[in-house]
C-alpha cells in the first residue's frame, strides 16, 4: 500500500530504451508465461526495457537464467495479486498493493511508456481509469482488438470489445474517432473504412441509439478522417468491406469470443480430420508447411492485445490465457504504440474533433505510420 | 389481396402426408433454389407434401421436369414478393398479396402443418405474429438456431437470434423454457443444459437484466425441466458445456453471423493453403475424404433453419442465401417438428410453467423424441 502516494524511484530499466511496465502476476498461466514473453521480446528487440511488477521471490528465480532480459529489467515488488474473479470496484478501493496497480502506476509516473497486463480486464480498466484518467472529451474509454480478415493487411479492428457493457450514440461516435485514429497509426490506413455493427444493413433496423449514431458517423467522416460504410453485420467482421467495426462493449465482447470459439472448434475438427485415416495422416505431413501458414494466419496469439483507448497513457490487455508467444505479441504492440506516440496523436485528434471545421486528418496521415 | 378473409380451398397436396407450406419467392437465389430443395426433400421422404406459394407462371416451368414433386405439390398463385429490404410494418399492412403471407396463411388455416420461407426475417416474423398470433403467455416470440458444437449430438441451440432486438428478464426466462422444450424434442435431450450469454461467467458481470434473469433461470430449473449452468460466454457457444444458449435477439444475431463469417474465412484460407504448393495439392487429394467429413461437420447448410418459437404454428426461416441443399435441410426440420407435434407440447409446457408447482418435465421427456 502507499505506492500511489510516494514518487517511485527512477527506473533502471530505461537507459534510452522504451520501457514497458508489465504486470507479471495476472495471467492464467502465472508469471512464468509472462516472463517468457518478456524474454522473447527482449531477444528480438534491443530497444525495449521492462519494469516487472509482482512478488519478487517468485520473479527472481524465473529471471535467473535469462541474462539478456535480466539486465534490461527492473523488478518492482508487489505483494497483492488481482484474481480473475475480483470485482473491479473492490480492486479500485483496496488494490493499491497489487502488481496490476503498480504496473499502471509506472505509466502514470512516466517511468514506463506503456503497460501490459494479462489480468482481470474489468479491474485493469477500473484502475487505469482511476489512475491515468480519461482523455479530455472522452466519456467511455474502449478496448480495441485486431481481428483476422480478408483485408490486405490481414486484419480488421473492432471496438469496444469489453470496456463497458453500454454505449450510447455519443460513445459510438467517439469509438469511431478513436478507432479510426488507431487504424491510421496501427494499421497504416490513411482513410480507414468505419462500419457500425447492427443486425442488418438497412437503415431502419436495429436499436434506437444505432439509428442516431448511424447519422452522426455519416456526418463526421471528414472531421474524423475516415470513410463511413454504414451498418455492417457480424458476417462482415472478418470481411474486406470495413477496417474499423464500432459497437458497444457487450456485443463486441460476445462477437470476439464467438469468433475465437468458432476458430478453435474448426481447428480441433481439422486436427481430427487429419488423424482420421492413414491417408489423411500422410496428407497432413505433405501439407504441413501450408497448414502452418494457415495456422499462423488465424492464430489468436498473433493478434493478442486489446488496446485501451481514451486514457492518458497506453495500456495493452493481453489475453488471460496467453502463453509466452501471446504475451510477446502484446508487448510488441505496446512497444509500437509507445514508439509512435500514438496516444498523443489520439488526444490531439479528439481535441480537434470537438471543434467543427478543424480537420487534422491529412496532417496526421502524413506523419508516417507505426508499421 | 383478400386471401386472409376467405377460407382457401382444401389443399390437394395432402392425402395423408404432412404438408409443408413453402414461400417459393423470398430467397436470394429465387424460386429455382427453393423448388430444387423441395424436390430433394420429396425424393428422400415419401411422407411429405407441399403447397408452393408464388407466381404460378414462374413456378410451373420449374416443376415441369420434376414429376415426383409435381404430384405431391399444389401451387398457390401469389403475385407479390417481399423483398429483403422491405419494412416489416409495411408488409404487415400491405403484404396480403405476397407469397410470404399466403404461405403463413396455409398454416393458419390448418392446410399445412408448418411453413418454410427464405425471405425477409423481420417481415416473416411480423406476418407470423399477426396471422398466427402468439402462444398464450408469450411476450416476445424468438428465433432459435442450431450451431455446430463439441456436444455428442454435434449441435448446440441458441435463441433469440433475431426476432427482436430487445429482451428483458421475463423474455429471457421464456426463451429458456422454449429453448429447453425445443432441445428436448429437437435434440433428444431429456434435461438440456441452459446457459445465459454474458461477457463473463462471474455473477456480478453484465447488464442489469442479466443479473435478474440469472436468478430467475436458476429458480425455474425444475419447473422448466432443464439444468441451469449459469452465465456462458461467446467462446462457450460451440462448446460441450451447454445445450441451449439464451440471449437477446441483437446479441444472438451478431454472434450467429460472426460465427458463420469466421467459419467462412477459415474455409477460404484453408482452400488457399491447399493450393499453395504442389505438395499441398497432393495432400488435399489424399485428405479429400477426411476434409469432406470436416466440411460437412461445419457446413452451415446442414443446420439451416431458424425456428420461430412462441407462435400458434410452426414457421422455419431458411437462410436467405440458401441453395437447394440448404432449403431441403430447412424443410426436413419443419417436417420433423410438425411430425412430433412439437408446437402443441411447447404450448402445454408454457401453460404449465405459469402454474408454480406443476412440473411436466418427466411427462414430456417420456413421450419420445422426434429424432
Amino acid at each position: 500500500m502507499g505506492v500511489a502516494d510516494s514518487k517511485p524511484p527512477r527506473s533502471t530499466a530505461g537507459s534510452g530504451r522504451i520501457v514497458i511496465s508489465v504486470d507479471a502476476m495476472g495471467g492464467d498461466r502465472g508469471p512464468a508465461a509472462v516472463i517468457g514473453g518478456c524474454a522473447m521480446s527482449a531477444s528480438k528487440n534491443p530497444d525495449i526495457g521492462f519494469i516487472l511488477h509482482g512478488r519478487r521471490d517468485e520473479l527472481e528465480p524465473l529471471l535467473a537464467r535469462r541474462a539478456q532480459l535480466r539486465e534490461r529489467c527492473e523488478i518492482r515488488d508487489a505483494e497483492g495479486v488481482v484474481t480473475m474473479d475480483a470485482k473491479p470496484s473492490h480492486v479500485m478501493r483496496k488494490g493499491k498493493d497489487t502488481s496490476m496497480w503498480s504496473a499502471i502506476e509506472a505509466v502514470r509516473s512516466g517511468e514506463a511508456q506503456a503497460c501490459v497486463s494479462c489480468g482481470n480486464t474489468g479491474a485493469l480498466m477500473a484502475v487505469s481509469m482511476v489512475r491515468l484518467r480519461k482523455l479530455d472529451g472522452v466519456n467511455r474509454p474502449a478496448i480495441a482488438c485486431l481481428w483476422p480478415s480478408r483485408n490486405p493487411s490481414g486484419f480488421n479492428m473492432m471496438l469496444d470489445v469489453g470496456a463497458d457493457v453500454r454505449a450510447d450514440e455519443d460513445d459510438l461516435l467517439q469509438y469511431a474517432l478513436m478507432g479510426a485514429s488507431y487504424a491510421r497509426n496501427g494499421l497504416g490506413l490513411e482513410s480507414p473504412r468505419v462500419g457500425l455493427l447492427n443486425v442488418g444493413t438497412e437503415e431502419h433496423k436495429g436499436r434506437a441509439e444505432l439509428k442516431v449514431a448511424n447519422e452522426m458517423l455519416d456526418q463526421r467522416q471528414s472531421l474524423g478522417g475516415y470513410k463511413y460504410v454504414g451498418f455492417v453485420e457480424g458476417g462482415d467482421i472478418p470481411s474486406d468491406r470495413v477496417d474499423v467495426i464500432v459497437t458497444d462493449g457487450f456485443t463486441g465482447n460476445v462477437a470476439l469470443k464467438t469468433g475465437e470459439g468458432t476458430a478453435g472448434l474448426i481447428r480441433d475438427f481439422l486436427g481430427e480430420a487429419f488423424k482420421a485415416t492413414p491417408l489423411s495422416r500422410i496428407a497432413a505431413l505433405l501439407a504441413m508447411t501450408s497448414l502452418r501458414r494457415l495456422s499462423k494466419r488465424i492464430d489468436p496469439r498473433r493478434v493478442n492485445g486489446g488496446v485501451f483507448l481514451g486514457l492518458n497513457g497506453t495500456v495493452v490487455k493481453s489475453h488471460g490465457s496467453a502463453d509466452a508467444t501471446g504475451v510477446s505479441a502484446a508487448i510488441k504492440l505496446a512497444f509500437k504504440l509507445a514508439q509512435s506516440g500514438f496516444n498523443q496523436r489520439l488526444a490531439e485528434r479528439l481535441a480537434s474533433a470537438a471543434l467543427p471545421g478543424n480537420d487534422p486528418a491529412s496532417r496526421e496521415a502524413g506523419n508516417g505510420n507505426i508499421e
